[in-house]
């Protein structure tokens, strides 16, 4: 009755989570939620020609601020090749809309965002590992350089370069994910891979869901010139355009003379929560898992010295008040077990008491 | 580098139009836009938590108030079987991913939509015509009963019930687009197919877009047991959810006491407009075409005694200052020779200068 592509859609451990997140008393590391403390405080009256119909590229002036933010990172983004999308969940869907028919090779980190493998694998798609061999003949190459969901790593400098010079040099087209890179709290090199490419083919996408308010659904995208018609095409058929009123209001909130300043206060609220983050952890799973403290972006990410199945003790540890999100779903074809990802920037006050009922809960699976 | 699907993505006249119809004084029939008279003024707080991501399935509010509209239509849609969308066109794409491979045949009436065509061919389409032999052997069958697009015809009451009665019987998906339903100038039955389906599978949407604003892009659907759940999950690949600001809106029109009225006034000026349209065609058009007047809906739609390719006439009809939509894009096969869709609702006094100048288009191209 279905298409073929319904054989992968499996059940994901997301909707079990998403279905008690909002259970009262829950304390949730599952999500990639920003702390509901930063959303704005917005109101609009909403002029009558955002009501209309209207491009399927997205508000010329929305596209114009984008073009400029990106043009300032190095990307070769005028306001003709940038379009306006819904969340940047949307970019990957018509990305893989584009690219990936069954069989294709598309080229991920290993462990990288499920969701992004989620769709890919609807289309189609063979994974093979970014930077191995079988890579060199993916046609598309899907990176999180900047701040890696789930594992909160920010690609060097060396590294963007080669992933450049190697997608230029195979004809790959390099899809850079970039929804984090305003969440910085240590310095690193941030510049996007696509600033380097100079030449080949790549889109470059971001999203306002960290930065501003996920509940518009608002992100963009940028692309080479031989890809960005198809995908406008392709967004056109997907949903005509985006909401003009998400829109008015993200364009409003960045061509704001206090944009900058929101993100760093953002960035600084962040990175307190981290630091917090890190001391509870160091508290409560110190003696049971390893990782490395992110430069960046809204996860921990670790690895536990008793290599059990995460996914084993989700039900237990929803049914105890506590959400996160098992690593092993991260994984493009074989998981490393005894993985997790922890969001740090939503919890807040109850930061302490969850990880203390987490390490309770690892500590009775201890082999 | 592509995906073989994007064999099929064609330029279609749709674009050329769009980056033509703001030009100032260009008349416009092409499109399906509401009159921007009609549009609602509207303004809003917006809460903080309405910025936060929200569920896939819509927010429950709005899922009620949609349900509550559906039950009384006679359709089996409780709350939880009613998902919302960003615009009706997502719904299309959402289905067709679920349910179309590549030679998967689909049953579709001719003329139909033709960004439905697209999508449906985008994932790999053969198109039957509904009540044909072929048809009893489609996976999905493809319908807009009430005021269709381009042809304006609303299906009969004997109509509806074969339809349901062949859909149930040979396993076929039903597949019941109605965007335009609210939009009625003479009495039909307007009753859905799904309401008459009692068993059987079916997806069945609807937009706010001709009813409130179609900026904001939101639709929703609801379908039978074995088919909502996937295309939640569908739809969280796609985009997450849709904009909560759009939906918090639209809840508040929908459940506000004057929207029975609303609707009876767009009603009534719509079909103003109609019968002022119908006045000036046969003015101008008389002696070259035939047409019924649409009972409902956006659209008249011509054909003309003179069966010349309209493709042909767009380019120097847009030079003119007129744009209309060429019919024989609507065809999922062969094209009818000779049609026309022209929008009534959109032109408003330009009508009449529109008109003749199509005639006078038509005048120079007769054999």
């Amino acid at each position: 009755m279905f298409s073929e592509r319904i054989d992968s859609l499996k059940p994901s451990p997301i909707r079990a989570i998403l279905s008690v997140i909002d259970r009262p008393g829950m304390i949730s590391f599952a999500g990639g939620l920003p702390a509901s403390e930063t959303l704005p405080t917005w109101s609009a009256s909403i002029p009558q020609d955002a009501l209309q119909y209207g491009p399927t590229e997205g508000e010329p002036d929305l596209r114009v601020a984008v073009s400029e933010q990106l043009c300032r990172l190095g990307i070769d983004a005028p306001p003709e090749r940038v379009m306006i999308l819904a969340g940047s969940q949307q970019g990957i869907d018509l990305v893989a809309k584009l690219f990936v028919d069954r069989g294709t090779a598309v080229a991920v980190q290993s462990p990288t965002y499920l969701a992004a493998l989620q769709v890919f694998r609807l289309y189609g798609a063979q994974f093979v590992e970014l930077g191995s061999e079988r890579a060199l003949d993916a046609r598309l190459a899907y990176v999180v350089p900047t701040f890696a969901n789930p594992t909160g790593t920010c690609a060097s400098d060396a590294e963007r370069v080669d992933r450049a010079r190697v997608c230029r040099e195979t004809q790959t087209v390099l899809f850079e994910d970039d929804p984090y890179r305003d969440l910085a709290y240590d310095s690193c090199d941030r510049t996007p891979i696509v600033a380097r490419m100079h030449g080949g083919s790549w889109v470059y996408q971001g999203s306002f869901s960290k930065t501003f308010a996920p509940g518009l659904r608002l992100g963009f995208l940028a692309a080479s010139e031989e890809i960005f018609g198809r995908l406008v095409l392709l967004k056109q058929a997907t949903d005509l355009h985006t909401s003009r009123l998400s829109q008015r209001i993200v364009t409003e909130a960045i061509t704001d003379p206090g944009w900058a300043a929101r993100l760093e206060g953002l960035a600084a609220f962040y990175r307190g929560r981290r630091d917090a983050f890190a001391s509870a952890l160091n508290r409560h799973l110190g003696t049971m898992a390893d990782w490395e403290t992110p430069p960046g972006g809204l996860f921990f990410w670790l690895r536990l010295r008793n290599a059990i199945d995460t996914r084993l003790l989700l039900d237990e540890s929803l049914a105890r008040g506590v959400a996160f999100m098992p690593g092993e779903e991260f994984f493009p074809t074989e998981p490393l077990l005894g993985t997790m990802r922890l969001n740090f920037t939503h919890a807040g006050d109850d930061t302490d008491r969850g990880l203390a009922m987490l390490a309770d809960l690892l500590g009775e699976h201890r082999l």
